[in-house]
């Protein structure tokens, strides 16, 4: 089981990855917009594990509410999983809630699931398909 | 620059430690009580990436503050660094200031510091020393 990426939630992507680069040497790689989920969103390389930051488009998406409430900062962590619906299975089998009823598409055209805070302790956790 | 750990704060490490081994086949790698820090913890093997889950002992402590205020849940994210003091000078360059005056032995023996999320965009950042 890997850690895919860690996803932040920032205000204002672009100062946000300027911030991390200067402070941090991380760099940018991949920019996506997603804006049927109300998105923007930029990766940053962390080795293994890479940075997601995500800026909300508008202010009615559950990302928008996130930072309404509780401000910038860290919002969920990814897994890669080789079959997500088994990894589904598995976690829904010790209480673990998906959000959406099916994976869907997500980011870098991949298969993408999360679990329920209220069901996993508190964590958003995604599960990023990855076959193998 | 790459991704050490994701810190999460929990408020049972052995209930939260279970979920995630059910739920996602994580497996606890380490556990260390760092009572002058007021804090127990586990690592669990995320592949390059592990996951800290931290309990507070005692109620005083920044982390059983954080836990009251924020509830459990994503705490920090550590990077490795190979020069802790460069990396602090760095981030001190970008505006991103420590909590502590100078860096601190860690769990595994590791030098570390924390930036103040204050200074960073809303992000508790973690940096860990391992020396080339």
């Amino acid at each position: 089981m890997t850690v895919d990426h860690v996803g932040i939630a920032v205000r204002n992507l672009a100062e946000a990855a300027a911030l991390l680069e200067a402070a941090l040497g991380l760099v940018v790689t991949e920019r996506y917009d997603l804006p049927h989920e109300g998105v923007r969103l930029a990766f940053l390389s962390g080795g293994a594990t890479d940075l997601e930051l995500l800026e909300p488009v508008g202010d009615a998406g559950p990302l928008a509410r996130f930072l309404s409430s509780r401000g910038p900062g860290l919002h969920h962590v990814a897994f890669r999983v080789p079959d997500i619906r088994q990894a589904l299975a598995r976690a829904a089998s010790a209480g673990c809630r998906p959000v959406d009823p099916a994976p869907r598409p997500g980011a870098r055209n991949r298969q993408v699931a999360f679990l329920h805070p209220s069901t996993t302790g508190g964590l958003l956790i995604e599960l990023v398909e990855h076959p193998e």
